[in-house]
């Protein structure tokens, strides 16, 4: 009811034209509401309510629409408000946009800006999108060691008005390293006249600017930060990353690990509006790839051809055979993904975690092994039944240590541990699967294999 | 190294038993450092650690320790010490702890403390774990509506030395209901004698204490909030959910979809220091269920053996065909239960989301149906080519369409969507995929079913 409301009194405002009335609404209702209403309105008319909007209203609203929408919105804005609505946007925010323009509008924009900005811009845009420094904003709040509390918080007055976290302050020295932080709440509860260095936290949790934002996220959490201050190479302070903007990465890493874990390929934005184009893009690759991968089962079965023909019973069993030790495996890895994504664990355990599992997925593979030997029993006596519970300890020890190494050897060769999802880990488990079934059965039931 | 040095640090100070030194250690460290390492120390020594620990450091490290460490604590502590300590906690940590405790433990507290904190605990521990009610803080700020910006912030100096959080603050009526927030910030903008009722935001953002606990995350991160209000039955005002409890929230809720997607149980804690029988324990159950999931598949088979014995070839699509049904029904699953957690589709969605599931997945199977036909082919001529070729593309659709409605009717029947496992689902295709394969073989390649 509410969402509706808002809708239509959005488009009878535009038409009125009314510029109080206009933000007197931006202003009542949450940004986040209004953004997610104007994500279906036409580009003209997003653009004909920024231009209502005051310049401050504005920049936010501009500044929480998707990515698509802002694109759309710059082809139609009149070039100098687009200019003027850039330079306003938070520095993070501002070189995410630059990033998503084409490369006529980029060099427009460069040409009419001053050089500190430009270099800020190129800064901040150059970061690859795994790196902190993408997700990092570069305005925050710098206080003086020898400033008082007092003095302090009269600083951070002005830098409320265009800086986005004030609750937080860093101390650099002159060679512009972080050397402490200091809280809003730690100033307004010491005596006026503290010197802020007897106030600072000395020795501040920090991350490089180079470094996975996975790290920055994890940071944040642990020791649950408002901000989290970004360092170059030489140590040198130079940003932010906000804990709001940490929660976005930690939903869009998780998404992305998700889709990995059943071979969907990376899919951003919702589910709802994505197109039919693009979710068949999305599946498509590795479910072909995978059917190519399953012909090695195909062949495994092909070389056993006369096993099979001399025995048909067996055929029963190969399903849930072959399947145990996909899913082992695929459990296996999924652990393994989890606690390498979240920094349980790191490449040099693999070793320890290898010795474990040995354990534990030989005392699986012992009880399916009995489980599917009273089958074997019922379905064709006890050659069968010794044939399938040997071939299941067997599948299901292998099954899992190939499922809990293969997130290791992704990450070993630098690529994504997710990768390592339960669609390859059943292929790869099948074909090894089939060869164990079909060489068991052919030794202890004694049928010669084609050759 | 740095953490070595910590770890012989805090043991060295321990036996000097230098009150001074402890405290000055404890205060240099980040306390989520000190209580990873105290997580490995006895509860012997942890306890003498925390009597040399002041007041006020004592409750912040105890308060992180891991559960098991907390309750093992307690065993060894001196009585008076844990009440003392007990009362000192945070509402929300307090209220978890108790409902760790054993009943004894919890009779004797309760005749120890006062009427109004007895209330307050077992009004926050009668919260389900999965209720937002669960993860509320009791403590939080609130100010006048009639004060002024200065009396606020003078009032905010003195709520910060006992209050988690005091860079928002609430306003409530004389019925205890919410009629507005104002951060900290916004107070210490403003003109020092500008009233509070003129300042704050008047149609806050709420939780309902029943809600599941998700919906306070997906809040925090939609709106950027540092706390949101927790409200009850009676839009009365209960408490607050900040937003490094919603950040926690969210990585616990993650872990546990990730694990239910490859069929293991929810695990707690770190895998490196799981113990070989907590991983038998949260595996085996899903492993030995889908065995006997998979008998249906082998039922499947023996009933088509005299169109497998009269044609074996047969057998060498087998695995690539139903594997693809799996595949294509993981995905879909994979991504309907995260949609379905991330809120971006709800149960109403389902007729929608199968329309275009059926164009999706008949693409798909098209696709895939093509390529192995050229397989089939190969391996057996163009009847053979028919067979594969119409088994892949029914197949596939089907494997979809079960995949992305399984979580719907989890959904729908109150259980986790997440249980929609990729083995369960690979299980039930499987299933499908035999019946579907032999059938179209043995009607198109004219081979009498066995009755």
């Amino acid at each position: 009811m509410q969402k509706n409301n808002l809708k239509s009194t959005i488009k009878k405002t535009l038409i009125s034209e009314n510029k109080v009335d206009m933000n007197q609404l931006l202003i009542k209702y949450y940004l986040a509401d209004i953004s997610a209403e104007l994500d279906h309105f036409t580009e003209q008319e997003v653009c004909h309510l920024l231009t209502l909007a005051s310049d401050k209203v504005r920049v936010k609203i501009f500044s929480q629409l998707s990515n698509a929408k802002k694109i759309a919105i710059v082809d139609v804005m009149d070039e100098s408000d687009f200019l003027t609505l850039f330079l306003r946007m938070q520095p993070d925010e501002r070189a995410n946009l630059f990033n998503l323009l084409a490369l006529s509008i980029q060099k427009k924009l460069m040409s009419q800006i001053s050089q500190a900005e430009r270099d800020d811009i190129w800064r901040l845009a150059s970061y690859k999108e795994s790196e902190v420094g993408s997700i990092m904003n570069s305005d925050y709040a710098l206080l003086g060691a020898k400033l008082t509390a007092a003095q302090g918080i009269s600083l951070l007055q002005k830098y409320a008005s265009d800086t986005e976290i004030i609750y937080q302050a860093y101390i650099i020295n002159s060679m512009n390293q972080l050397v402490g932080t200091v809280s809003l709440r730690d100033l307004i509860i010491a005596e006026p006249t503290t010197i802020i260095s007897d106030l600072m936290t000395k020795n501040p949790i920090t991350v490089r600017a180079e470094s996975p934002r996975e790290v920055a996220v994890q940071l944040i959490a642990k020791y649950d930060l408002i901000s989290l201050p970004v360092i170059n190479d030489q140590d040198k302070m130079v940003g932010i990353v906000t804990y709001d903007d940490a929660m976005d990465v930690a939903a869009a890493e998780v998404d992305d690990d998700f889709y990995k874990s059943s071979a969907v390929g990376s899919l951003v934005g919702n589910i709802k509006e994505a197109s039919i184009k693009l979710l068949y893009q999305k599946r498509v690759f590795w479910l072909v790839l995978l059917v190519f991968g399953n012909v090695f089962s195909g062949a495994g079965i092909a070389y056993f051809e006369d096993t099979i023909t001399a025995y048909i019973a067996l055929v029963f069993f190969l399903p849930l055979l072959v399947d145990s030790g996909g899913n082992a495996g695929s459990q296996s890895a999924t652990l393994m993904v989890r606690a390498l994504a979240t920094g349980e664990i790191y490449l040099k355990d693999w070793a320890s975690m290898l010795g474990r599992e040995f354990i534990v997925a030989g005392l699986l593979g012992l009880t399916m092994a009995v489980a599917v030997s009273v089958l074997g029993l019922w379905r064709g006596g006890p050659e069968i039944a010794l044939v399938v519970a040997l071939t299941m300890q067997l599948i299901v020890v292998v099954g899992s240590v190939v499922g809990m190494s293969l997130p290791f050897l992704l990450s070993r060769f630098k690529m994504d541990p997710a990768a390592a999802s339960a669609p390859l880990i059943t292929s790869i488990a099948d074909g090894i699967g089939v060869i164990i079934y079909f060489t068991i059965a052919t030794w202890i039931l004694d049928f010669p294999a084609a050759i």
